[in-house]
């Protein structure tokens, strides 16, 4: 099988799954007071100390959670939440449009039920938000900015943005900056204290650790009211038994992850760059969506180094995906699909893309075990499969001409 | 050592770790398209529909979480959430004095911040809601009421409560109730649909299952508004990837209970009987607080039969705690403790216990691992353990009414 999805999932790394399942088999409740549940303790500090350490920030800043979709939810409504709470004034929250729906839908959610205004951050053409949009987003609304939302990198086209210049701005409007860095942590210089952000996403199953635990990195100067009250575990800011074996084997993935960074992001950048060339010369006309990956962005890349995101004009997305994963390729549209309905990404749309070009967009994500084979068995299968689905397509085409009489079914 | 705090957390059932174990290593994000995905997906089904077997409930009703403390927080704020937005007047949660701190901080939270008005339901002296008093406070607000939430056991003093006859009264009302079964699952027999109620709250460590995965069984007509947005798993209920192992680790903790519960439970109670027995007669002036055990509530019996928690005159419950645990066996003191400050538990008082006999409390809590020779262990060790805390506590006593110009500071 040769997957190209890690941007949805990464395999665990084996230190992880070791350090997790031993310890699965242990006892304690970290909040007992007794000398099981202080063994307990003890290992989620130090897990707390070495996420810390590899993200240049304090322990005391690093919140456990359950994963990214629930430290987005917690960063962008408990901050809005304490913010108005301090300014009744301030009710807007300026996000970017390429955001995750996990920002996205929190942020829809306080404008249509708790009295929030919005405003969009548009991008550029690759997807990337210029620092000049926000300042004069921040500008036009002096009084009344609660917080700043911009991803770090973006999970489907793999746009990195300025952060830290991002940051300075809305540091210099005396308003708090929240990023989900949820597919940067691998493979991007990512520093907490450097980047100036007040609070930070990150999550075990993008970085090799577990499903169900990541963590907010959360500055202390900043207020957030809590979504989940309770016991009063992390700071009171996020209640509920924490998941010793998953914070461990989170902690792993992380500490391994980032301790290969320098090393590991330069190849993985060379194999995608194969990946592209390789797909490029089977098919021509295929375009390579969002940031060329050759600049510089805040010391880094400037495109996530395992992503590759093609528009493949005359296809369908879904029938392309489907089709490399008979050949056992298996990789991702990037959009958002419910109930086998496929809607076109947002983020190309608001990259400017044509609704047909979004929805003719495959997704080809590498990560920590991806191999020059990977590459091969796809450049050898996308030709024919682009070709199947380009008849597909035309075929497809015909039909939906003859139904373009009921527009709302296309 | 010795083990007398399962109702904390109680050790990962073998099976369970076995099948998680396993699962770590194995890829597949539950929403990816492709066929690793489809494989998560399907595995997550199996679990979701065992989960319902167990409970009587329609698979459908399974909404995965992080654990007991977001069930909880999502059931109270979202049904309040989505009441209130079906009619405005509806604005009034009513509530059991003793509720774990996830439901009581998240209805304090709502009066605080988000109009909500509460009614408190008493307990009688064994911490039993008994349904007149529901039925006057619903009566007493026809119009106001949004929700019911009363726990089906109690985490500290194992009092079971009638739960089919409180939700009928709330049914009668048009009110819907959610309980907390966190302690329930493990050793009473709790039918989601015979109960009657509209959600239900579970979690996987109290069960032999892993920590960070839960759920909360919801009924289909019920609204509940999301506490997590993002990627719309759970019927849009609870966004955020799915933890694919541990969700098979709940499944199988679950069935492996739920399986064991007839021949399990009794022989748990049988246990907890000697403990108590034990420890009476050694320690003579001990009371066992809460209801007795022997009656029956909803066809099982009156008490968690793995539950029994006294309270020792003249002592101060962390002394005895740290004693016990200096011997090697650990228990707790069933209060919330927050940085070293010992208070009051809230459940004792609100049984009208005097605030000395809150603090010289132990919970003792056995489990599917418990043997005979944890009881004779903790039987041999308490009464030295008493004398000693009872010495210190004269001492403590002669320090207080030093310090008693200060009221402050007791």
């Amino acid at each position: 099988m040769t997957y190209l999805d890690h941007a949805a999932t990464t395999p665990m790394r084996p230190g992880a799954v070791a350090v997790m399942s031993e310890a699965l088999a242990r006892l304690g409740n970290a909040s007992s007071l007794h000398t099981s549940g202080r063994q307990a303790r003890r290992a989620v500090e130090e897990s707390r100390e070495d996420i810390a350490a590899a993200l240049g920030a304090r322990p005391s800043e690093v919140l456990f959670t359950a994963g990214g979709t629930e430290s987005d939810n917690l960063a962008v409504k408990g901050i809005y939440w304490a913010r108005r709470a301090a300014d009744p004034a301030r009710r807007r929250i300026l996000a970017s449009t390429v955001e995750h729906h996990a920002v996205l839908d929190a942020v829809e959610w306080l404008v249509e039920h708790d009295g929030a205004d919005v405003t969009w951050l548009e991008t550029d053409a690759v997807g990337r938000v210029r620092p000049e949009v926000l300042e004069a987003a921040l500008a036009a609304t002096p009084d009344e900015n609660a917080l700043v939302t911009v991803m770090w990198a973006n999970n489907e086209v793999g746009t990195v943005n300025p952060i830290a210049e991002l940051a300075a701005i809305a540091g210099s409007h005396g308003v708090p900056m929240h990023t989900d860095a949820v597919q940067a942590i691998e493979t991007l210089p990512v520093s907490f204290a450097e980047s100036g952000v007040s609070a930070l996403t990150m999550t075990g199953h993008k970085v090799g650790g577990p499903y169900g635990v990541g963590a907010l990195v959360l500055s202390r100067d900043v207020g957030c009211t809590p979504l989940l009250h309770g016991g009063g575990q992390e700071r009171e800011v996020r209640s509920g038994t924490l998941d010793v074996p998953g914070v461990l084997g989170f902690a792993r993935a992380v500490r391994e992850a980032v301790d290969a960074r320098a090393t590991h992001a330069p190849q993985l950048a060379a194999l995608r760059d194969e990946l592209v060339a390789g797909v490029l010369s089977v098919v021509p006309d295929a375009v390579l969506n969002g940031d060329p990956g050759t600049g510089v962005v805040a010391g880094g890349p400037s495109r996530l180094p395992g992503n590759a995101h093609f528009a493949f004009p005359g296809c369908e997305g879904d029938s392309l995906l489907m089709l490399l994963d008979a050949k056992g390729i298996e990789c991702s549209t990037g959009s958002a699909c419910t109930a086998g309905v496929a809607e076109p990404s947002h983020v190309l749309l608001a990259m400017g893309a044509e609704p047909e070009t979004a929805r003719g967009s495959l997704r080809f994500s590498l990560g920590h075990n991806s191999t020059a084979a990977d590459v091969a068995a796809l450049t050898a299968a996308i030709g024919p499969v682009v070709d199947r689905a380009r008849n597909a397509g035309m075929a497809g085409l015909r039909r939906t001409s003859v139904r373009s009489a009921a527009p709302t079914e296309v």
